[in-house]
């Protein structure tokens, strides 16, 4: 299957190339208002860390949740590049030696390798904060009011009760602490651990695109069932691949989660009871979206591919 | 000089008081909507890393910019604390091994010392997000876009064009890249490092004070002015602690920064020549404030505090 045969991955593949575009506008611009200039090596290695790879998924759920509700691609293209901005920092930084100490990222050297390690925590420092700039701006949307409540869920999604406090977790669960064991974690404690490492952006994502379109409460209710189902399939597809997947197409090191320990639902549930978990989940995105009817379609796609995937 | 005796000292004080009180209430309270749950090391991480040290002078200046627009001092104080976890979480970063390798901060051990390295990144990226999210509150203002003001302003003066982009200009005067030399930077290239680095969050101080309190064009001026020569006054006095200060007053190893070769102002202008800038920087803080007469005489004060500092 490839872009020609499905209208999903000719869309995916449309929003990656825009997105892209747009980044590089973004981080190729500048001073602005408020800066005072842009230090070429922290842009190059910004630059480095967000342009030219990934599927851009995340912000493709931003751009379709909103075209749900008919509203303009430009606002959920931004919307969608701030997501992508923090999604990549935390992969730089979850990269560094002090965390879990990766050296090829998609295929690539990651962000310390290729630079230095004072270079990658400042770059993701600054990716981070151009996040919340990005969302700022009036090109995310004329109303003050629907920015700030991006920013406000976007912080939550990314902060201490979202990603980042994930990702404490985690390092928890691998006994990375003086005095600790790595743990072994019940399905609940994993759910939530995800929950909030992986599924926060992910339903960050479907969420943005009902507050840029000023979806009703059901409607949010929808979409933040449908971003919790996604998220989770996307985790455990993650896992799968990590133990089934060819390096070569996923583009680091497989295997070694399994080898860390790490707290995953293959883990806990098996490999078959994973792969049931994963057939539920893409049905419970399904449902979530049956109130939008055929308009939903790309997103029902979308939750396929999430599961299906093979990189 | 006590705080008795003086109503700035005393003023410094009861805001500094404040706003720990304000932060511990942060950073106690949740999983707030949009949070699944607060891990316990991290949120004692950025405890750690946030509270029970500091002056606040960066929060003093917010509260007393906007009392100048009799805002609600709640309004400053929200603000003043977004900006302090920016600020520490810049200390806690800088502080890293990769960075600035420091084992003492204000007489206690760094974060990566009390915690560990992983735990200090996150703890960083914690409250640099933090931030954001206390910046969207409704308790910061009840206009939406006086908020997401706050919230690109906050987002460029710590960015790649301001505090992040300025330690990167500082880690290459270093030499601290591969095929690098520490540079002898000229004094125009000293000055913008620093605007950078430590100028653009000061900045920001000010000219929040403004945005909460919906200053004319021109009062947004003059307390960009006063912010940028407070900035500039509060670097020199900094270089000139490390050269002259006692070690146990100061909280942290002194000489350090002329041994690293860091560019300063100092080095640039020698020590009479910096403390002959200091006093400009003064009377230049006094005049930009002129247009508030009597109402700025505790702003006067700080910048004069600024200057004459011992520790």
């Amino acid at each position: 299957m490839n872009g020609k045969d499905s209208p999903f991955l000719s869309r995916l593949d449309t929003t990656a190339k825009d997105i892209d575009e747009l980044l590089d506008r973004l981080l190729s611009a500048g001073p602005e208002p408020g800066e005072t200039s842009r230090p070429q090596r922290l842009i190059e290695a910004m630059r480095y860390s967000s342009l030219g790879g990934g599927k851009r998924f995340r912000p493709f759920l931003v751009v379709e949740c909103a075209a749900l509700f008919h509203v303009p691609r430009q606002h959920g293209l931004m919307a969608g590049a701030a997501l992508e901005c923090v999604h990549c920092y935390s992969l730089v930084h979850d990269d560094l030696p002090a965390m879990d100490n990766d050296a090829l990222r998609r295929g690539q050297p990651t962000t310390h390798k290729a630079f230095d390690e004072a270079t990658a925590i400042l770059a993701g420092d600054s990716l981070l904060t151009f996040a919340f700039d990005v969302l700022s701006r009036r090109e995310t949307h004329p109303d003050p009011a629907v920015r700030i409540e991006l920013v406000s869920a976007l912080a939550r999604a990314a902060g201490i009760g979202g990603m980042a406090g994930g990702q404490m977790l985690d390092l928890a669960a691998e006994g990375r602490f003086a005095g600790n064991r790595p743990l072994r974690l019940d399905e609940n404690e994993v759910r939530m651990l995800q929950a909030m490492k992986t599924g926060a952006l992910l339903r960050f994502a479907c969420e943005a695109g009902g507050m840029l379109g000023a979806a009703t409460p059901l409607q949010r209710k929808a979409l933040e069932r449908y971003g919790s189902a996604v998220g989770q399939a996307f985790q455990i597809a993650d896992d799968l691949l990590d133990l089934e997947g060819d390096p070569a197409l996923v583009g680091k090191s497989t295997g070694k989660d399994a080898v860390a320990g790490k707290a995953t639902m293959v883990g806990v549930l098996g490999r078959p009871g994973a792969k049931e978990r994963l057939r539920q989940l893409v049905a419970e995105a399904e449902q979530a979206l049956a109130p939008f009817g055929r308009d939903a379609a790309i997103l029902v796609e979308g939750a396929r591919f999430v599961a299906d995937r093979h990189a």
